[in-house]
């Protein structure tokens, strides 16, 4: 098997068959989990295996109603846990405060996404698809309730497995020296910017069927497997917004700034709500 | 080529050949850090892929005089990266506001995150080892001064790489069944997670340089490539603050909490520094 094409084929997979991952397989991926890298090789995660169809239906309920989580045989939700810790070293007359400051919470993050990435590509490598489902980020609360997670542990992000039906093709990405800068950082010019981001999007085009097809090959996937057809919400709103370029499409339509900036508060309350208190 | 055997065997590897890494390989590093999974496939992150030997050596002295920095023969430094999307943005009538909420943040750390872990796993199977170095965390200020990187981009982990010329073997983890939770998460009992841990480390020695070869290998391998002797200064700091087990060792004397607190604010002000304002 060569490494590199498998990790260059990948595609996030939204479409999966119904068939369940054997349990080999399964304890495989969990293996990585907890072989993955950790700073200080602390391992303050938890991964929560969900299979049973009831939990899945309540999963992709709570993420947005996302039907692949439901209809992927496999869902992890990748957890940051300080709960262990803290407990163990209580036990022992010491205290861990990794709750009470932020540099503990992103390497533990950074451990979670080691562990879930290490995931993905083992899952590929069996022939399964996976798709990160950053959305459990919205319901840490209600997350938190319906899988009984305690203070100190908080969910980050869910990765849902399966045996790809099918796999979107040619997902367009920034080119490597986009991404990449030798030895400084090098600030691009703004037609070199422009250029970049044309290159991956592709020019806008009024035929919104055939831009989506080209530069929102996942919205096309997404579409496909729900009922409510985003695809025509879309194409309403691009009218009503009078969106003329990809990067309005982005931040005006799919990703507006301040949506994100209005979802702020009810995040850091979330990580409040679970004893993690450093802001 | 057995992948999951390949993601057993990981271990970090702070023990380098003086030896180049050809320039094909180094580019198909960059090109699995460009097709990883991204959030929305924003793609907000920038590598800067670090060489030359004045800014290895630079690099090594910033992140704490980790002396395997300045070995590798390739460091990439992972950078959140708003500036050329918020740029791209305001050239098309629109804007993005990443950096004023916390959720873009997170988002972008994953991808970057998901970004590196590919880049330790494809290093591997070319035959390279890889540590990772978080304590970029500690010196933002320093690093974008440095790597010139400008408003809006944060370094936030670093990931040296090279030929091994030794690497460490039985790195104690926590067990699959610690870490993993079947459909809902699991409280364990105090002596379970007693166990735990205790499986991890092993038990608590007298005999320091036997408890360290067993339970700490990180730290004696990492002491084997530095001039100041971590293993006798850790020995002393043990007699000193009279550590009798696992727990104490790591949260007293190895990440002792309050250094993480005492640490927080100069974080957010490199965050702010940086414009990231959601704090």
């Amino acid at each position: 098997m060569n490494l590199y094409g498998l990790m260059m084929k990948r595609r996030s997979v939204r479409n999966f068959e119904d068939k369940k991952i054997p349990e080999d397989v399964v304890q495989q991926l969990l293996d990585v989990v907890t072989n993955a890298p950790s700073g200080g090789n602390i391992q303050p995660i938890s991964v929560i295996v969900v299979q049973d169809a009831d939990a899945r239906k309540e999963l992709a309920r709570m993420v947005g109603d996302q039907p692949w989580v439901k209809n992927a045989p496999l869902s992890l939700i990748f957890c940051i846990d300080f709960y262990r810790i803290k407990k163990w070293a209580s036990m022992f007359e010491t205290d861990f405060k990794g709750e009470k400051a932020f540099l503990p919470c992103l390497i533990a993050y950074a451990d979670l996404m080691c562990s879930a990435q290490n995931v993905v590509i083992l899952a590929q490598g069996h022939g399964l698809g996976s798709v990160y489902i950053g959305t459990i980020l919205d319901v840490i609360d209600r997350a938190r309730k319906y899988f009984t997670i305690p203070k100190y542990v908080l969910p980050m992000m869910v990765l849902s497995i399966g045996y790809p039906k099918s796999a979107p093709k040619n997902i367009p990405k920034l080119k490597r020296d986009v991404i990449a800068h030798r030895e400084r950082y090098t600030i691009l010019s703004d037609d070199e910017i422009k250029k970049a981001f044309e290159e991956k999007y592709g020019k806008f085009e009024e035929n919104v069927e055939r831009y989506f097809q080209r530069a929102f090959v996942e919205v096309v996937e997404a579409d496909k497997q729900q009922n409510e057809g985003w695809m025509d919400s879309f194409k309403e709103e691009m009218k009503k917004l009078n969106i003329k370029n990809n990067a309005q499409f982005l931040f005006k339509l799919r990703y507006p700034s301040d949506t994100m900036i209005r979802m702020n508060e009810s995040l850091i309350r979330s990580f409040k709500n679970a004893g993690f208190d450093f802001f």
